[in-house]
């Protein structure tokens, strides 16, 4: 098979359509047949050498795809060849073929392209995982989603909306913003301003319950500015640094916790595996898809064999929802 | 009636004992007849000047308190003159009487005296707050117990045990060490030494799932280094500083999350309010300590007029267990 290769860390310029060895399932596995890949942010900080996949994990780019069953190894239940699934990936979906967990299967949702659905796994697990079975979203709440135009915010702004929550989002322009109002925030905010002041206003001063962040230490004090009584920072990503300076005082005095997480080193099996949290996407997130509440959001649809393009638009900025990498014809 | 006024933030010496108006229920709310009162770490920061009441709330010190009921409010229910009963309180419980919403009650524990009851809620909604219903601590999971043998630890180490956890503590001296032993604690760790490493050599490398911790900015970053994936620290004190440096890559790689709260100021009602922290003790506590898993330790019962030398006692430290001020005969 051929699949994107890293030739070295750096620029988009160094992602390679290159022969790779066709996978083999493993007990408890399965191959797909992938017709579309997710871009990630993971995948652009891969690509830079900056983040190394988890041991046992494939080389190549790649944390979701959909596709088709094209092989089932033994002690697998409920998938057979031929079957559409989309998958949650430790790497490996730019290419033609990918071998996965069962556990780390899900059907396509009724309503979503079998294209479209290779970009809905991962930041599904990601934002079902922090927001709803962390952060403890529930209906009556506000959330505040930081870049709520990218591949996460506007699944994120529209989970919030599905859940019954209030939605506050953050953009750095007016389009962006008026991206987020189309998905239904009921408050976007430009980052270039004191969000802390619009969040409370927008809330009467209560703040924001459950905060997704992918900035880190930059936005660290703000956001527990921001934060209301009993509130959930969930940080997924540092784009704004690790290391910074922490008022524990502004956690006991408002009684606030901030929490971190990546979903790519989860093992799969266990309480704190990949398979729970796909089994509760499954069961929970699905319907709301399913009935229309949350669509995947589409930026473009490129060759796989383009993908140096891809990356240049994700390292350009701009892009709103996802870009998806489709494989074969 | 008469109690423990602070003449002016200072040394145990401000602390008086002074005639006083005598307390009325309120709607929902009934007056003790106080027989014990727990003292607390927050009220030796109160005669500081460092923790102030909240709004509304008695000017007195005393965060718990068990006695009789003198006399109901409007609206009560479940409760009449002459029940004995233990109480979380927003303040006031150094006195012959103290006013309390009903919410905020409990059965005396069978197996407890009345007295000892007094030094029981406000560690007992502590720790089931941060550990249990915050810190989800569960069967087989390992409990990391700063301070064990203080009023907060020893309860922490005997809940932690009951519950079914390995539970981890650190103290300051032998004598103290060997106290967390014989309290059921399953390791016990000088804290002058570097805690982390024997907790990862206690624990095979694993780490603490839950930490319970009251020193804040100084342990930051060791706490972080000695949690386990999808480990929790839960904060609920700042004798170590309230600012430090965080490394969040440490949180997003190791999955966890850090915590702080105060119970003092949460609300009666509501979802995170002290009525439901108060029921959870009754429903899921109170019968471990019926069952004698979980025991009051008392360093000292003393006579509340003499609240200067249990205040002396606190300051000087290696208090083990709680202090209790009698009222009354």
């Amino acid at each position: 098979m051929y699949g994107i290769s890293i030739r070295e860390p750096g620029g988009p310029e160094v992602l390679e359509w290159t022969e790779q060895p066709d996978p083999e399932p493993g007990s408890g596995e399965v191959v797909l047949d992938v017709v579309a890949a997710g871009v990630n942010r993971a995948d652009v900080m891969q690509r830079q050498g900056n983040y190394p996949p988890p041991e046992g994990a494939s080389q190549l780019p790649g944390l979701e795809c959909s596709g088709r069953v094209s092989a089932v190894g033994p002690g697998v239940s409920g998938w057979d060849v031929g079957d559409q699934a989309c998958a949650l990936l430790a790497g490996g979906g730019y290419a033609e073929k990918v071998v996965v967990p069962a556990a780390q299967l899900l059907p396509i949702p009724e309503g979503v392209s079998l294209t479209d659905a290779g970009g809905l796994v991962e930041v599904g697990c990601t934002i079902w995982s922090n927001v709803v079975l962390l952060g403890g979203l529930r209906s009556g709440q506000t959330f505040l989603v930081h870049g709520g135009s990218g591949g996460i915010g506007t699944h994120a702004i529209q989970v919030g909306k599905a859940l019954g929550a209030t939605v506050l989002a953050t953009a750095g322009s007016e389009e962006r913003l008026q991206f987020c109002r189309d998905l239904g925030a009921d408050h976007a905010i430009d980052y270039h301003g004191d969000f802390v002041e619009e969040v409370k206003r927008a809330t009467d001063g209560h703040g924001a319950d459950v905060i997704l962040d992918h900035i880190g230490a930059r936005n660290l004090d703000a956001n527990l500015d921001a934060l209301a009584l009993d509130g959930n920072l969930r940080i997924i990503g540092l784009m704004g640094g690790a290391k910074g300076e922490i008022n524990l005082a502004k956690l006991l005095m408002r009684r606030v916790s901030v929490g971190a997480t990546s979903l790519r080193a989860r093992e799969v099996g266990g309480p704190n595996g990949k398979g729970p949290i796909v089994a509760a996407v499954r069961t929970d997130l699905w319907p709301l898809v399913e009935s229309g509440r949350v669509r995947p959001i589409v930026h473009e649809r490129i060759p796989v064999q383009e993908a140096t393009r891809a990356h240049e638009l994700m390292d350009a900025g701009g892009v709103v929802g996802k870009l998806l990498l489709v494989v074969g014809g």
